[in-house]
């Protein structure tokens, strides 16, 4: 089973990484890390990872997974970023995201006529690319599977493990990765947060939400 | 503030992407990423992550977190990983550990007369340290903080950035990150898994957990 992620600068590290840790556990899986060149890919807090194959020497993949991030906007008409998810995406048994990653295989054309989701701030961006905007934390259709922001990764993945090979190597991935889940506040999503946080993370994104709409609109 | 991981071939990359993700979006907060080389480090499942500074060269911690990873034996009697431990540790401000990183900990004396945890297969193991084994996704003593298995990490985190610079911060971090886990099955911990899912796991683990022990018991 081929597994690729495609990588690229500014991504959240924790949308790709967090599906990994379960991804990598599958019995007989090979995770690729697909970026356009071997060089470092630095994400959007800093970490710096190396990926393993450059998209042109990327094999078929069975799964294609594309990370999120804030900076996604330039991504929406990269032609060489667009030309490899729809190569791979044709092909593909399970064509996924987490997070704002979503928007991506929606200019990509990837999404057109599927129920989808992305992060709480941007899920609405989808209806764009003819996208059915819906939340939830992982939502499926048919072969598109799409995870909420960030964290959300982690459901995701063991979400498609069980769906992939079954609920037995699912949970006992999760039971080996102790995911048991204890926040510490109740407050993870707008619909259960207070509404001073969400008003004050709403108020640092808002300018980055403006050049998101407005580049998701010159892409659509 | 300067925040830093030790990081070490073989360690389990969420146990430590988690927590970074959190601790990165601290305003103010400089992350660092130490390891013996500015070589990249590969993580127990293939994942390769490039350092930002020796641990010579690291500047002294406020915080200092250690990710576990299911061959940390070799660690446990490593003068040069003990060392830079305890020279961090006398003087940071918080001593923290996720998953089996508070063996090492252990190993360096810096849990002796502190209730800790650890990734539920290995949590007794602590108590050849001189450590308080504890039950718990976060257990702090003063000012150590450790996590338990793998995902505890973005849990530790959270309620680390809480206490270090309020409840505020924390919970804007966890709606950014969409921190509203909802795992796909109720067992990521022993208490609430099935028993064949248990089992499972830990017959994989066995053979790994005996060599643990044994090094454990060798180190302490």
């Amino acid at each position: 089973m081929e597994i690729g992620f495609y990588l690229y600068p500014g991504m959240t590290q924790l949308d790709f990484t967090g599906p990994y840790e379960v991804l990598a556990h599958v019995p007989g899986a090979r995770v690729h890390l697909a970026a356009k060149s071997l060089d470092p890919i630095e994400s959007d807090s800093g970490l710096r990872i190396l990926p393993t194959v450059t998209l042109a020497d990327c094999p078929q993949l069975d799964v294609l997974c594309v990370p999120g991030g804030p900076h996604v906007d330039a991504l929406l008409k990269d032609e060489e970023t667009l030309e490899f998810l729809r190569r791979q995406g044709a092909h593909a048994k399970y064509v996924t995201s987490v997070c704002t990653g979503s928007l991506i295989l929606g200019a990509a054309g990837l999404l057109k006529g599927y129920k989808a989701t992305s992060h709480w701030t941007s899920v609405d961006m989808l209806k764009a690319f003819g996208a059915i905007p819906t939340a939830g934390r992982v939502v499926r259709d048919r072969n598109r599977f799409t995870g909420g922001g960030v964290t959300a990764g982690i459901d995701f993945a063991l979400t498609l493990v069980a769906e992939m090979v079954g609920e037995k190597t699912a949970k006992m991935i999760q039971l080996a990765t102790e995911y048991n889940p204890a926040p510490p506040f109740e407050g993870g999503h707008p619909d259960v947060a207070e509404p001073e946080i969400v008003a004050a993370v709403s108020a640092v994104m808002q300018e980055r939400l403006d050049k998101r709409r407005a580049a998701v609109g010159a892409a659509a």
